[in-house]
């Protein structure tokens, strides 16, 4: 049996581990992993682990059988290169050419690659994906540009949520790969007033330069009462980009009348709030989640196209003998925006 | 000092009063209410009258200095008979006409009529109202009925609030008045799976008068899932009308992926809720308060016109001298939907 390099996460702990080279079945291609993205929701997955797999067993994800004891191969933010194609697939494009894709398998009951226990991700030296999801990377785009297009169509699809019209006001709070990618696609909409909301100053420097109009600080003053003067007579949408749940009672009180609230990411802790506030003030609360093949699609070609300072969001690499110290790193305060995996090499995290 | 009889909520508790007349300022008109239906919110203020007060000044809804002692005169669904105007007014609508109204005073700041501390209701003998917001009642429709338009308001805003469309699935959870009325709006607009469901077997009964199209008692089977099978590929858009946000965070973990939850009703209390549940299923939680003078004359027309079994929604009428009695037996389980006060008679809570 072939084996590979691949990184597991078991009861919460990341290990360098041999895996089986995975075997593409019928629709499937093996694809050699060039760039991944490390997310905020894996590291929440290492730190949260029980409460996760519960949860995606609760929601009926998880193959049956599994328990919270199973190995997760994360890596859902990839590139990638083509090395064979599976049986009754149309082998379109040649071997060797560079791909990203939405990270799932609708040949495998719709498992999530670098998500679902027993399916591989993009931390792994190899890995398998759908066929008819390929899309192939433009020769000028760098790996670690395309294995971008996945948090940034997170952002797109949270603003194709929220129905924003460019004369209302936007307030990102939260200012890391999801709050960066989100105002990237309020300002690529056209909307008047993007207000980028951090604790961390240099964040703010940042979120100007993917299309923030006006910055504010939470430590300084009341973010949601800065964006309601913006905001005026229309209306507010508050994007949640911090990932922290609990803060959603916080907006759910200080939001003006009609504002709309547009949730990301996953938080499995249970949350207090006050309902009453929301319905005097008719607020909407939108959760945003999974992303359509289309708007992973208009972010890759805006990557393309150069409409979006995809270079800035790389602040450090990895070798995959550097993931799990990456990690404890990443677990501290820090100041990285995006740390891109290369699992065909070796070495420790190294800032950009 | 002309005095009149009035009804008066004060510490939580209901007690009859000499008040004295009001005197109708500029753009001002001075009512004698012919009917007022009681409302479960005037039922949680008298039973949570500290939490709701601190909630109203909180959101600065109270006159400067309001205390928690205050009295609040009740009544916001009326029916009422013009007396006399102030000055500045136009004076279109002949003295005695009947007439109805959003329970607002523009005029006053935007008092609530029968909520906000200082202003009067429709409980009491007379009131104010604004002349510019005055709706004439079709002589074909008697007070009790034309008392109905707001409740009725409230449904059919919420529906305004679903953006819901023929093809998808309406759950209505609460046979109430609300209830009733969401399913009566949700029947004027053509959607074609009206679920209604109560614990009540005779509240299931009336909610099919008024358009449901199936029912569900939630003891004998899970609401939630009956109707995600009835929405199917369509959205399920379920209307929490049970006053309870405590069901909030059941609806969430149940509902299908992309339905819409619209909650009516303001409760005070802290609820607790999953959040993950909503994201991983794309949920929307949108929160309806206040109708638009619009959707009010949009439901005066509806009764005037024949569209509603108005009849079927009136369990009861009471004199001035009985309210403290009908609160009493409203507080504690009952078979009532809508107790309506002739504020103008004497006499005992009646079942029709």
């Amino acid at each position: 049996m072939t084996m590979m390099n691949s990184i597991a996460l078991q009861d919460g702990v990341l290990k360098s581990i041999q895996a089986p080279l995975p075997e593409p079945q019928a629709g499937q291609v093996l694809v050699r992993s060039l760039a991944c993205g490390i997310c905020g929701s894996d590291l929440h997955i290492a730190r949260h682990s029980d409460d996760v797999l519960n949860f995606f067993r609760d929601m009926d994800l998880l193959p049956p059988g599994t328990d919270n004891h199973a190995q997760v191969l994360l890596g859902h933010e990839f590139c990638a290169e083509i090395i064979s194609y599976g049986p009754n697939t149309q082998q379109e494009l040649p071997i060797g050419s560079r791909v990203t894709s939405v990270p799932i398998l609708l040949s495998q009951d719709n498992a999530g690659v670098g998500v679902t226990p027993g399916v591989g991700g993009a931390y792994s030296e190899y890995f398998i994906l759908d066929e008819a999801l390929l899309l192939p990377v433009p020769n000028h785009v760098p790996a670690e540009a395309a294995a971008l297009t996945e948090p940034l169509a997170v952002g797109l699809h949270a603003v194709n949520r929220a129905d924003i019209r460019p004369e209302d006001t936007a307030l990102v709070v939260g200012c890391g790969p999801i709050g960066l990618a989100v105002i990237s696609a309020l300002h690529r909409k056209g909307v008047k007033n993007i207000l980028a909301a951090d604790l961390q100053q240099d964040k703010l420097a940042m979120a100007r330069e993917f299309g923030a109009t006006a910055d504010v600080n939470p430590k300084e003053q009341d973010e949601v009462a800065v964006a309601a003067k913006y905001a005026g007579s229309n209306r507010l949408v508050i994007f949640e980009c911090v990932g922290i749940h609990s803060l959603i009672d916080g907006f759910v009180r200080r939001a003006p009348a009609n504002a709309r609230i547009v949730i990301t990411g996953v938080h499995t802790t249970p949350s207090t709030i006050n309902y009453a506030y929301a319905t005097v003030k008719e607020l909407d609360l939108r959760f945003s989640y999974y992303y359509q093949p289309d708007e992973f699609k208009e972010c890759l070609d805006a990557i393309a196209e150069g409409e979006i300072p995809w270079q800035l969001l790389l602040t450090g690499k990895v070798g995959i003998d550097g993931v799990g110290d990456a990690f404890a790193q990443l677990m501290k305060p820090n100041q990285h925006i995006k740390v891109m995996i290369e699992p065909w090499r070796k070495g420790l995290l190294e800032v950009y």
